[in-house]
């Protein structure tokens, strides 16, 4: 990596950090040279603005995630769904060691300037129908492989699952503990997508009455 | 009403629009006391300080949340099924009005303060169980009835809906489209629980490529 696309990307990790845990309005882009030990003047010869920053940010994030989906896509040691899971399942294990902080980057972006500023919105919202569309070809191939019932549309599952993800992460957040995690994992692949009629047995409850 | 509890009332109305719109930490006291119409005094005779007013909000908001969901319980006109999904297309239905805008009050707040305010972490917390467990009782009822699949344990479906709806909200919010909502709509109610073999027909699908 030549030494400017190095000075940039240690910006954009150290502003990925600092967004992550405090927002995009909380953080100042003094902050985040301080972090990344660099002077103002770098900063404005890699970004326009703030905004700049932001929205390159955001593709920052966009990419880590875009590669990880990849990555399990063109694994074919795997079928399709587990391999699905298993993209999740690495999140969950990552979160449980952050202690459930932070959530989805993209998510709280979503959640604190979706109302407020167009350009992220629609930025974001670029990036989660991307997001969707990688998730919805795990399912297209699982249908194809008779992994999942008939009656699912890979794309509206696609859609429904990513969904419930960040409503997963969310309820993590505000409980602090793993149980939304682990009750998307255990409703989504045990319990729903798993209906050929066997026991789901230990998998079906995440609660502790049972 | 006392005129007491009406001022009172009055200060949590304006807070309530306000902070649904501009989040907790960006609204100022000021700004409420302005929109109701009370001097700062009023303030400080109901609320010990910001805080305490914050807290006092959620439970105005949970309790809006908790009296809707009791009309549908109590109601039995129709299905307990029937009535849970009817309790969240009157949502869809005025979110659908409000043009996309703001989501749920008590998640923003989770998302805002999720990782920063224990105290309103814990209060938010103790909220949303609140609110499971209430969908939990649509579910249990709807289990007896054989509505849905022995193969559901309410509860933990109870709070899978719960955060599925969470996220799809969120996505509503980025996307500034009522199709997250109708997905959510369609995939818990018509094509994962409605699963006694028969064709969904039209409502299987929210994406226009079928």
């Amino acid at each position: 990596m030549k030494k400017g696309q190095q000075t940039k990307n240690n910006i954009l990790q150290s502003g990925a950090r600092i967004v992550h845990q405090s927002g995009y309005n909380n953080t100042g882009i003094q902050q985040i040279l301080k972090s990344a030990g660099v002077p103002k003047g770098s900063f404005y010869f890699y970004f326009r603005n703030k905004q700049d920053f932001g929205l390159q940010l955001i593709d920052y994030y966009a990419n880590f995630f875009y590669s990880r989906l990849d990555n399990y896509l063109q694994n074919l040691d795997n079928s399709p769904l587990n391999r699905l899971r298993s993209f999740f399942s690495e999140f969950i294990q990552e979160l449980e060691d952050n202690k459930c902080q932070g959530g989805c980057p993209l998510g709280n972006l979503s959640q604190e300037l979706g109302d407020t500023n167009e350009v992220f919105r629609e930025k974001l919202n670029q990036i989660f129908l991307q997001i969707r569309c990688k998730i919805g070809e795990f399912l297209i191939l699982a249908k194809e492989q008779n992994e999942i019932s008939d009656k699912y549309d890979p794309q509206d599952l696609a859609h429904f699952i990513l969904n419930s993800w960040q409503g997963a992460l969310l309820q993590m957040k505000v409980s602090k503990t793993m149980d939304p995690l682990k009750n998307f994992d255990n409703l989504v692949f045990k319990t729903i997508l798993n209906q050929g009629g066997h026991d789901a047995g230990p998998f079906i409850s995440t609660h502790k009455h049972q």
